[in-house]
């Protein structure tokens, strides 16, 4: 193995192996692993994952009789008492170096069996309430600090749809709460989402197109800058809470957030 | 059952029969009764219900060799080939006045369990697709329209971290796609989201006005004003796709699509 050897974790959620969520998965695996990398694999359907987050989750439950799952969360991670699924699945994060959640936008959003990998493997302890400091180490801060990551999405609409003016909203603003919300929270460096839109009618040649289109893209993952996400510890949020009134002036929303330099 | 007697959907997602959203169902249930109203119920946790949408939900493909879900989906509409489960959900859909959607905020959005009722429960024909008009109606048309629409949302954090410039990303903005993408796409009528702040360290006493505060929002359930989403077919958007030029000049982003005067 090279010194540039790094670890990529592919989670992906699509059942059909001919879908173009499929394909980008086996194309990403391959580009990767011909670059000398070693990729590590979650097909979150081919795996049966578990989506919903509910008292299985706590088999040596801190209080049996009421379920928080805050409490729980943090009580299994700590004790050692997460399902064997979670484990692995916190494992792979771990070692990867970047990871890449591939699926389609189902209903704006990612398909309910991602949100639950989100849910279950989003320990508290793990992603949030690290080193038991509350909300202190978040947002740039966070024990993914330092592994970057990406959302290749699949869109059955028009690129016009989701444009600044589209009437589905922003693609980037409706993944705000998977990009900021999900991979930034815990430190992870997020590169802009890597879509491809009208998958509902696209043909053959197309495929093609955008199938090499994301071969290129992966060629970059370890050198492209991140989205600028204003970090929390790094002085824009001087009481943790809220920006400082002399960044973004006069402006608010999701994209205040990110610094442009405005 | 006097003339002003409604139907309510109430769709819940929490299992914990102690937590906050289990008693805002419970109360929704008790005062909207006492109203005279009927009330349906969707305990999304209590039915076990199926978060995965996949293959077992076509049991009868119009293509067994290759799953397309917008395919399937419309197929077994059609034909009626849908599972039991979401049939059911779709029937109480379709009973109801007004729906609410009580829920947990995790990792700002839905948990998995509800975004799989969304998933699965969306059939094309049903949500999207109506008519077979492909995206013409939609956003203010569809099957769903004339009926309201109320999400109620408890969220771990604290309010400032969800305001105009919190370090979330306003609390609107992150249920976007729940709101709009989801309630408003299929015709519904959404009144402002009710949220709880700072449920991880709630009170009795803060319970109790939390939820004097919620019986007092239900009383206005058909008279409130909804939040002004703009409707797709009704000027705004000459060619279905953006926004017109003339209409929030020189703006973009989410919160264009809300109709404030300006």
């Amino acid at each position: 193995m090279s010194v540039s050897t790094k670890k990529i974790l592919i989670v992906h959620a699509q059942p059909e192996p001919d879908s173009l969520t499929a394909q980008f998965a086996a194309a990403a695996r391959q580009t990767l692993e011909a670059q000398g990398h070693r990729v590590l694999s979650s097909d979150l359907y081919g795996m049966g994952w578990k989506a919903v987050f509910d008292a299985q989750d706590f088999p040596d439950r801190a209080d049996a009789g009421r379920l928080s799952f805050i409490a729980e969360s943090g009580h299994a991670f700590a004790a050692g008492t997460q399902t064997a699924d979670v484990e692995a699945e916190q494992r792979k994060l771990l070692a990867a170096d970047a990871v890449i959640l591939l699926f389609p936008l189902w209903w704006f959003g990612p398909p309910a069996i991602l949100k639950g990998w989100i849910d279950r493997v989003y320990a508290y302890g793990f992603a949030y309430g690290f080193e038991g400091q509350g909300n202190r180490l978040r947002y740039g801060d966070g024990l993914l600090k330092g592994k970057r990551a990406l959302l290749s999405v699949m869109v059955g609409g028009p690129a016009a749809d989701y444009g600044p003016r589209g009437i589905n909203g922003p693609l980037d603003q409706l993944l705000f709460p998977l990009t900021h919300g999900c991979l930034f929270y815990p430190g992870m460096d997020v590169l802009p989402t890597h879509a491809v839109y009208g998958t509902g009618r696209i043909g053959a040649e197309a495929v093609k197109a955008e199938l090499a289109a994301w071969r290129q893209r992966l060629v970059g993952l370890f050198d492209e800058a991140p989205i600028p996400f204003r970090r929390q510890n790094g002085g824009d949020y001087p009481d943790r809470h809220r920006l400082a009134d002399a960044l973004a002036p006069g402006r608010e929303g999701l994209m205040v957030h990110v610094d442009t330099g405005l």
